[in-house]
């Protein structure tokens, strides 16, 4: 059952080897490797067929020399390791950057930190030329990183709206309708006849959960005469453990609420665990809506989980896209860039929106925001 | 709830800047900046407090030049991103390696690819000088990986007993005692008096797998007479589906196995499914044993499994303790190098024990082995 090959360490083929089954000079061989500018092409397919005979790999360091390109893509999550690896929203994103990057050969380079600390580190490595640029999400508003990234000089897009602005202007980013999914959510809530619904919200210093707050507030503003009722609002963190305790503090301050918008589905199946031990039930007594669609888990919560869905694995293929081709690598696809489209929207000039959320709310700049929808289930 | 705080982004000090505030000149500033040597230590001291006042970012690719350390540590998984973030294996040694790369003040550069057909340009990024060091694990047999990875020419250390030769010897690796720890499963299982002891492997290209086998040969052999019943033993892959499949096979071929030793605990946990849906008890019908004690799930299956621990994070803060400092490092710790001690022996020479596994097993190397546990719970 074992194989019992056991693969020797072959030695690397040299320049010369290529050069020589190819029956070319070292320069043209060269010139090839480093993108084939200058080479007739059958003398390039030559070329090519030797380097795939031999397993060929150009030594990176010389061919950066010339090119000035490493091929290389770094991911940074202003997380630590410890929810990197806990909450799926951050796998989903990485899977679709990582086919995007495998598409087009680049590597992607994961830099993992502790904590906040660890920045300066990260954007040491970015400044330090082993990166043609870098996708940054998770960010939350008094991080130093976005600063740090700006004079690393790598290009950057950000997932998720950035809270500030760039000295260049803001830069490029990708993000959901956050705030429209929330209204989505909040009017499904109005419309099953309930009237005292709670918002539990994600970590407000990042501008996903600040949004999403600003979605509630609009529809409870439309619905309730413009009197909204701070005691229905519990802040949280987007994690499981958090939706329970802001579950636990809401029915304590409000034995009489009927409906819980959550910021995400960890924090409503946080939320759906206290309300099973207290006895109540859902949705007959609290309808609960997350955000997300975190699959399987928002299927098989029980009751299984009413939620707004966001394509999360499509933001993150969109994001390596913006950053390999730039914006205008979104025409053609079903993606256009600043205009509207069925999918997708270019960012909306948020001034002239109630509730604005400051200067940067103010300066759209050039995001893509992709479309949410509502998923039913037994939940609301 | 909302900080009305926008950081700006800040101009990034320059090299001039923190030896004016010093007063010192930038040659004095860029040596201190390099470690140090051959400064007196009143004026390095005034040049360090003015980096940390100014926040100066030294140039990393400057400052590679002089000392050709980048501070950063590649870590390759040898399986697909999707697998890395499913199986909680992995997020367990990464949680090891990033604590004590972190300490060091060395970054975690995570190399993901969708599959084996990117492993050139993994080795590509390893030689192109981007980090001082690899750590490598999940590596199958016919993987090029280490080949390519040795002519990159970094530093590295394995995670597992590699299953070849190197042309330089053994590589560097730490291992849990996978043969020791299958021993002590099926022991417990024939103690219980169990007869018809069935083995569901891992993916049989990787050591791991192999020695896990082996350790279950190695018994019954002994209690069995020396014969072995090869329709006891199910090739499987280590993922929880691949165990229900290895069960529904297991079941067909012998509908009297009255014992299970699944290679790990997601194969168990796979296995378990199938045997409940049948209407199968466990133990009382069927006993099982797994393999990680991968926590919760461990704990919360339906029956909670018995399994062999092994210390998942361990493994991985000792892979970076030995690429950083070297064998040396394990001195002085509790983690003798090539020497037996409390908690962890050095690699047993294999060609002395049964079912020896070519010519790699006869070669025990510089490797580290980490013992294991027997947790006893319901499943057997």
């Amino acid at each position: 059952m074992r194989s019992p090959v056991v693969p020797e360490a072959v030695s690397r083929p040299t320049l010369e080897a290529v050069a020589t089954r190819a029956g070319v000079s070292r320069a043209t061989v060269s010139r090839v490797v480093n993108g084939g500018y200058g080479v007739r092409q059958p003398l390039a397919e030559r070329v090519r067929r030797a380097v795939a005979e031999l397993g060929y790999v150009p030594n990176q360091a010389a061919r950066s020399l010339v090119t000035k390109r490493h091929d290389a893509v770094a991911v940074v999550i202003a997380e630590p390791e410890v929810r990197v690896f806990t909450d799926p929203f951050f796998a989903l994103q990485l899977r679709g950057i990582s086919k995007e990057l495998t598409a087009h050969d680049n590597q992607l380079v994961l830099l993992l930190t502790e904590g906040r600390d660890d920045h300066t580190r990260v954007a040491r490595y970015l400044a330090g030329g082993h990166v043609d640029g870098a996708l940054v999400f998770s960010l939350h508003l008094d991080d130093p990183l976005p600063g740090l990234i700006h004079d690393a000089g790598v290009p950057t897009v950000f997932g998720g709206r950035p809270g500030w602005r760039d000295r260049t202007g803001t830069p490029m980013y990708v993000d959901t309708d956050n705030r429209g999914g929330a209204r989505t959510a909040v009017r499904h809530l109005v419309g099953l006849g309930r009237s005292r619904i709670a918002h539990i919200t994600g970590a407000l210093d990042q501008t996903s959960a600040a949004d999403r707050l600003d979605g509630y507030r609009d529809v409870m503003a439309e619905t309730a005469g413009g009197g909204l009722d701070p005691s229905l609002v519990v802040e949280s963190d987007f994690t499981p453990a958090g939706g329970e305790r802001a579950m636990r503090e809401l029915l304590g301050r409000r034995p009489d609420v009927d409906a819980v918008f959550a910021a995400n589905d960890l924090t409503a199946l946080g939320a759906l665990r206290v309300l099973r031990e207290r006895g109540l039930r859902v949705p007959e007594d609290v309808a609960v809506v997350g955000f997300d669609d975190m699959l399987p888990l928002a299927e098989q919560s029980d009751p299984p989980l009413t939620t707004v869905r966001q394509d999360i694995e499509r933001m993150g293929r969109l994001m390596a896209r913006l950053l390999l081709r730039g914006p205008s690598a979104l025409h053609g696809t079903s993606v256009p860039h600043g205009a509207s489209a069925p999918e997708v929207s270019s960012a909306p000039d948020r001034s002239s929106g109630p509730g604005g959320t400051g200067p940067a709310a103010r300066t759209p700049g050039p995001g893509v925001i992709l479309p949410t929808t509502l998923i039913r289930r037994a939940s609301a």
